[in-house]
């Protein structure tokens, strides 16, 4: 797999997967603004990797800096994680990472301005190449609950793509076909941004697991006739009570699941596990442009000029529908997970 | 609403819906293969709208016989009948108005030709005629379903579009629309030939019936929220058993709204109404181009070139998911069906 994000030549380079399937192209942002901008318009998305980008935009925007005393440096890195902030705001990741990199900047203060640059620049790599561990880690638990022989659904793009390399939900599949297990992938292709279409096909295309498109609404025919043993789908973030907020949809699919009696799992990392947020109806769920509806790529249209649209990014999978959440800790009930991860 | 399907200067004249709602075109098909290929490449879609158009596709290929004995002019009509019902396998009122031509063809034996060929267009045209009425019919019975205020949920296009006018679950909605109750329609765009977007949305703007167009896979979403009273869908075929074929994702839509406590209707004519067909698993369920998911409009690529699609046109929803099956003699439960229809 390509690099969905990495820090090359004092840029972050991002693979912009706007672009994807047709055309593999890379951004390089030399300007925190800039890998802003990419996060806002989806060139890249997913919670782990919203949150890598973010620290890496952080740590960009603090070489850029030319205050020479702590505290004009740190001052002058207040707008740059507001702004990076300011970009979506369910995926909790986004906000975990840029804390994380204002807690490393706390720590530097008995640092001279470079070494507080090179320790901010040191400390995103660390988080992307935590964020892969964590998914190898997912992949190593999650892969112990699929068996050779059965087929996976996924809705959205919990791949690679979504983090720094890997995946959380495509981390899981990618772990049981790396251990031999005959299996299949079922990708819903995710309306209206088609990220099961243009990412989930192309990257296990890419590494050959084998895997079938439908529309979104086909699913639970699917599920009718026996074609599918297991969900597995990431996470933007969870609440303390185990609900999930995740791409618009997954809710269709875990209420389809569960009428059907199949397990319905999913995978995300510690940092997606917002203990702050009580329940899933705290969540804040981004609205986003009806042009990613009644456009194809923002210029093909489908739906009459000047239609209503209702477009929520994500949606809430409350706790009970949810079998077990995967993450690099072990496999749990959403009741048990804010023991597990309370620290 | 312009017509969906018309007979007009000796041509059999389609609102080419494949191209809606950019372009309002209209197809005058002067051969009944230019007819079947209409039918088979959705420029006409639809149920009854099928059935219609079949019919005069019939009348059509009459007109153009040149036998003078009435043996050799009915012995010509064979291959035109097959012809037109070869185009799509699913929706029952096509094979059901091409039977009722053959039946009228049939009782024409002691006419001269060109008797026979005004009597078949007769024909034809009364079916047309007949079609709008059983729409009007469902109006009223299904109007009364639906309270003031309420916001209904509608799956692909099952509107005027689908029928020779009025349409069968949007005349449902039209109804109460027209006796003043205050409705909002949720229109789902309904993957991958966008008939909700392209059709439903664009027929309802043109009524200025408030319509808010999701993807396919808001619906959950929304009816967890409480923002959906009522669904109604229409129907390709109804089987004695009260299960129903209908476009790809009306089986989600019918889970999701058992799961909500959320009434899920369905409006068809007596000609959608199979009792030949035991129950939904005898439905023939038509294939379609892996193209249709992979590219939009047959042009923009959404996929990765290759990949593997599944794409059934219609899934069945069982009965027990059918609050009430909307018909022109009343409304019914999906099991008195074959009771009422029995003749």
């Amino acid at each position: 797999m390509v690099p969905t994000v990495e820090w090359k030549n004092g840029a972050v380079r991002l693979l912009d997967q706007s672009r994807l399937p047709e055309h593999v192209e890379f951004l390089d942002c030399q300007d925190y603004r800039a890998v802003a901008d990419a996060i806002r318009e989806l060139k890249v998305r997913g919670a782990p990797a919203i949150g890598v980008t973010a620290a890496l935009g952080v740590a960009l925007g603090a070489q850029g800096v030319s205050a020479t005393g702590f505290p004009a440096f740190a001052q002058a890195l207040v707008p740059v994680c507001d702004h990076l902030a300011a970009t979506r705001p369910t995926a909790v990741n986004l906000f975990w990472a840029i804390d994380r990199m204002k807690k490393k900047l706390a720590s530097l203060s008995a640092q001279t301005v470079p070494a507080a640059k090179a320790a901010l620049l040191a400390e995103g790599q660390a988080i992307l190449e935590e964020d892969i561990a964590l998914c190898k880690a997912m992949g190593r638990h999650g892969a112990e609950l699929i068996a050779s022989g059965q087929t996976v659904l996924t809705h959205c793009n919990a791949g690679a793509l979504a983090t720094a390399g890997y995946g959380t939900a495509l981390g899981v599949i990618r772990a049981a076909w790396e251990q031999g297990k005959k299996i299949q992938v079922i990708a819903d292709e995710t309306r209206p941004v088609l990220q099961g279409a243009r990412l989930t096909a192309w990257e296990l295309m890419q590494d050959k697991i084998p895997v079938t498109l439908i529309t979104d609404n086909m699913a639970g025919s699917l599920m009718r006739q026996g074609k599918i043993q297991l969900c597995v789908v990431g996470a933007d973030r969870i609440a303390a009570n185990g609900d999930v907020a995740n791409k618009i949809g997954t809710y269709s699919v875990a209420v389809l699941a569960k009428a059907h009696n199949i397990p319905f799992y999913v995978a995300a990392p510690y940092s997606t596990i917002d203990l702050k947020t009580k329940t899933g109806a705290d969540i804040p769920i981004e609205q986003r442009n009806p042009l990613e509806v009644t456009t194809i790529h923002g210029s093909h249209p489908v739906a009459p000029v000047g239609v209503a649209v209702y477009n929520p990014a994500f949606d809430v999978t409350p706790a009970e529908l949810i079998t077990g959440i995967i993450t690099e800790r072990g496999v749990f009930k959403p009741a048990e997970l804010a023991k597990q991860f309370q620290s």
